[in-house]
């Protein structure tokens, strides 16, 4: 039963951030606690880092920027390692080469699990001490780099699984939990219709938000529907049956040219093993294909093409944020691959917390935004060229991060991370 | 002196649509008058098509979509050049491939010219003999024919241009012609506002205009600033100057890498000849760098780069597309490098006709944008994916290309388009 | 009807010098007329030279190593042609690189052929009036010269034939010669027995060789056996129909990469047009395959694979030479493809003139080899590592290159080349 | 210390048998006590392979070639393990790639023992109950194992070492052992003598012996001269700062290539640390290049590029061999790193056990050389093409792999194997 985030916006006094501090430490050394050393070198693909690199880098995060500028007398665990887990922040100083984390033995997965436990304890230091107008400017970086730590819990829950699915022996990340299937009968795909005028989106409150929700501001929306659940891999595999991955007048060009290159014929993860059967592997393992599923680690192009064999199109960013409005995570919690819709639901269902939800929306910045200054302005901003938005959350993001306003983003050929389809029409 | 255009959208007969097809024709065909059949067979990179195959595929589509399929009894010309100069239209068959179309020494450039005569004469009896009902659905294609063939006149334009700079002995395009420089001092940087509120983009009215510039709609805008004119090379020179190539924070990520793989220290065709000495490689020949001519052949990463390090913004294609209403074509006709701002003006110069400006925005379909139906529903729509706009037409576009509703676009690498730079901020 | 070719080891006076010096420039010129300026301008892989450099090439050779260091008074042509036409000698400067050589529309063909003439007429000069002790040095760089001249010539065959195949209109470098086929039976397989003991193979006497020739020396064999003629196509058809392309144990390791790398499945230029059905493309365009010609364009692997499978194995270069001597060019010379064997011969045929023949000796110093001082020793030393040596000569190889101590060499995926078979084996 | 080998040639009895199995399995297990799991998982190029890999893979080697076929109720381990551990035999199945030996975390190094242990066991019972007539076939398939599990120990600090390298953190594999260095002075370079004339090459006797080195054969020689020692890095030094690696004229055409691809500028694991300062990467760690030692991790281009800088040659494997008849392992045991020359020794020094010497012969089958029939038939002759062959045997090399017949191969630009140089002369 994972427990109920403590809400810093609202946090009393120092104690309930050294708790929640402590709890997301905690949480992602859990994530790796049946994995072998082994498991947790390996690099699988340049866009996957080891689940020890994970572990460090985050760790860097905290002792960079929080206990270097501030913790009086602190000693850094290994020089060395600024070089080693610095993973894209040019201005931090020269990093080890992004494809090649997986070519590291050491530090030894006992290494940095030392190098974790020195890191929080003098954070914890930290929390404790610091005088007042010091914690001014520090709480903001401490929370900063809590919600960078789950950004990472997610990418060890993304990364660990394309390493095993690479390996011929099929290993499971974790022992199935059978979760019982709702009664009943599969959910019916509805529309629920939008009136276009003005809208507002974009993060407000004093609750955590990353730079790139904000600000909040004005957009001009047409009449639109959404779907009232996700697409289903039944309905995907109708697609492929219906010659989806052989025509290209489905597809837009650079998706064609994946199609081609890459010599795909179904989602990531799905396996043909025989005429008309497939398997999907997911962190349990290989199992057979649930066809009321969402259908889960498709490409932008892919859900693009989906769309348009469908005879719809993608939501973009703002259709998407202003129909969330008020939506409640929908999945049962801690679940590691996305479950079906429940059948009988008024209004919209799997709207937060199923698989992440592409969007129309290329990843640009909001009117008026502005990156921090300094290396922390490197978290987002520099990254706004090449991306689509892809909204609502994965069964595999922690919870709080699949806020309505959050924008996940991803290259649109990518389909390691827990992204799915959520289709629109015009009115 | 170029004569003015016809206006088709207001055609009173037969003759005009006739007299308009032939002058595109004969245009082409004049900017290949000085180039020998080696220099017409050349490809330079993927990107780059030879100017044989440019005069022979925009044959090829008056063939395919109007000959073939409306001229009663017509004699294809040679049925393997429906594979030799298809573009990218999957839907009427297979294609040779791009990047190979600099290895065909044959058809050659007489066979091409023969090929042209062959069509145009068979288009020229097409448009005198269609019955009144067959030349309903004709004339949209033939208009359609006529804009593609001007769009490739500036392709020709581009490609000889990369051709010839890829020579070490740098042969030039065509003579010099000295245009006296406009007396006075150079144009001064200035600022013109706009308000926020509801502003309406798109193409309206009967002219012609392609598919992506429509639907008209409406988009909210904030209160923004527009560059009165463009970047001169002055200005670039002095970020080039400041570091601007060896400095990652004021770059995009994607952008920083391009840098760094491509090893670009300045724009494309800029070559620095000993200490702060710039020559420039244009289509008459290398000539010193004039520091108050716009900027051009910078991608957008650049672009995006020169704003960030001025402190200011790219403007957004509804900011532009808002700010041209009613701009007139600024550059003197015929010019094949733009040239400096005029030194006193009011409101905005250089809007349409100098160089293509990059904007912030990336290249997707207009709210309610539905692609046509069959072949030639592949002109436009399926490039909507990885690119940026760029708006108001360089010295090399054909005239009327230039429109303010005009969405040109290239991938945000791409340098060999006469790209520039505008500058915007927000109030 | 090529004329007898003049011997200068026994040359007389100059004037024999002068004939044979403009006899092969005549016959590099001939070998162009009907190529149009657009196939003498492309490449259709780094392998490949256009025709045009080529024939500049040569130019540049002479003028380099002969009338720059030795013609008073010699003005270069285009001094930056030193640049473009540089094939390899680093000693003499800078190349444009190999890769690009196509990419060059200029200098143009009739810049070219201005070049040859400009560079011909000095050389007859320098031929002429060289005093006698300046004339010691140079007969020897003369000679070189016209060798080199000549190995272009083949090239030049190697290359059109190539340029032309990657065109999908297959355009025939020459019309057919219809060739009167040799009546009676195809030629059986017969076996020559030659015993062990030291042999001497190398270059010896007072007529030209190249440096690798050299020098002359003794080597032991052990007792061995040499095919009478080459491999038929009929015969490698047998072992592509035994699934010879999808048998791995047939074959080297890197050769069966190549096969996959490449997707092998017949020599180069055979064309399957279906079941059974083979056509091969020839320099007089393509045409029905001829079961009792010899193969051609195989690579050094399927060369070897084919042995293997046949139970046998290739001839070492000494064993090859040894049973080489005293034999003639036995092809009609002229042709453009080779011709199947005699059918009444006693002995060996097909030695000399036919297709260059693979042989088990990887490309080596002969013992006590010596490449010469300055850039001339980069002609053929630089190059022995990671090729093979081919014995005998081809149908496209200039008459006298077919000497039986000539040493071709190719890397051992190379299919260009006019490359055969004959097998080995021992007793 | 490690004990003398038992000679099988001669064994005795099965126990005898027993012994030497178990002792090359403990040697090997004993290789990687020290190295952590994440160690043994790395692959930090395609020619590395994990050292848990050749762990697996030599116990693999035992299953599928003696057990599987030879003892009766044997339960192969894991049916899956003879994909992912086949090397390259074809003729046993389809193998898991090459590049990818580092993807995989499982089977982990704790299974890959129990592996080890479970194929171990089942030997020992074959090795002792096999019948006589099935011990006949199954004796040198045992001795072939015994060997092939030697090269792997090889192999093993091989790859190791190049793990290492890659690390920032440069760990080392094993602590030093400070050998005390032989007093005196450095050795001398001189020069011995052979007469020319017939010489004999090529294993005889009843001791193991690999198929490449057979048969034994005649070759003609003629008189050279071989360097009395290796070329020591204080040697090589000189030829990097006399510009050995910026002068294209020492270096054959491939190797400069090479020089220019890879950034070559003095041997692998030798890093720059100032002015004239060199430190070496070694199993023991960094630190600082002894001059006197032999130059080690050369490849064949760079040996060939020294040999023609200080006006020698490399020795045929031919000329080696003969020279090496009667040598001895010169290197103390269990080094980690090649030794200097012993200052005061007659004739011949350092021919066998220092490092493996590049020969100036291609690998090529001996005349007469026929590959088993088979898988086992993979074992060597398909890689004779494309490599190089050295002689002589390093300090990691188990003894007895360094007799004077056995016949190394690399391709020639590889330098992760312990390559040197020796030179030679005509004479």
């Amino acid at each position: 039963m994972i427990p109920e985030k403590i809400d810093l916006a609202h946090a009393a006094d120092r104690s309930e951030w050294s708790e929640r501090f402590v709890q997301v430490r905690n949480t992602t050394d859990a994530l790796a606690t049946d994995l072998l050393p082994e498991d947790q070198t390996i690099q699988s693909m340049p866009d996957v880092s080891p689940t020890k690199w994970h572990r460090a880098h985050v760790t860097w995060f905290f002792e960079t920027f929080l206990l270097v500028p501030h913790l009086r007398a602190y000693r850094v665990f290994a020089p060395e390692f600024g070089y080693l887990f610095n993973s894209y922040y040019q201005a931090v100083g020269p990093r080890h080469p992004r494809p090649q984390r997986g070519l590291l033995s050491r530090p030894s997965v006992a290494e940095i699990a030392a190098y974790r436990n020195h890191v929080t304890e003098a954070m914890l230091r930290l929390i404790d001490e610091a005088g007042e107008e010091d914690w001014q400017p520090l709480a903001p970086l401490l929370e900063l780099g809590i919600n960078h730590e789950e950004q990472h819990q997610e990418l060890i829950f993304m990364d660990i699984k394309h390493v095993f699915s690479v390996n011929p022996l099929r290993p499971a990340y974790a022992r199935a939990r059978v979760a019982p299937r709702a009664a009943g009968h599969p959910a019916m795909l509805g529309w629920k219709d939008f009136a276009g005028g003005i809208a507002e989106i974009g993060h407000h409150g004093c609750r955590f938000a990353f730079d790139n929700e904000t600000p909040r501001h004005k957009v001009w929306l047409e009449p639109y529907r959404l779907a009232s659940r996700l697409v289903t891999c039944g309905e995907y595999l109708a697609f492929i049956e219906d010659g989806g991955y052989r025509r290209p007048e489905l597809w837009l060009s650079d998706g064609w040219a994946a199609v081609e290159a890459q010599g795909w014929e179904a989602p990531l993860y799905w396996e043909r093993e025989g005429e008309g059967e497939w398997s999907v592997f997911t962190l349990t393992g290989l199992r057979p294909l649930d066809l009321e599923e969402p259908v889960c680690h498709a490409s932008y192009y892919e859900a693009d093409a989906y769309a348009r064999w469908a005879g719809k199109r993608l939501p973009t960013e703002a259709e998407w944020e202003r129909a969330a409005a008020g939506a409640k995570v929908s999945a049962e919690q801690g679940m590691l691959h996305p479950r079906p819709a429940p059948s009988q639901q008024v209004g919209l269902s799997q709207m937060i917390g199923d698989v992440w939800q592409w969007t129309a929306s290329s990843y640009s910045p909001y009117p008026g935004f502005r990156a921090p200054a300094g290396a922390i302005g490197e978290y987002n901003g520099k990254f706004m060229s090449g991306q689509m938005v892809l909204r609502g959350g994965a069964v595999v993001t922690p919870p709080g991060h699949s806020r309505v306003s959050y924008r996940n983003f991803f290259p649109p050929m990518a389909r390691w991370a827990f992204s799915g389809i959520r289709l629109a029409e015009d009115m």
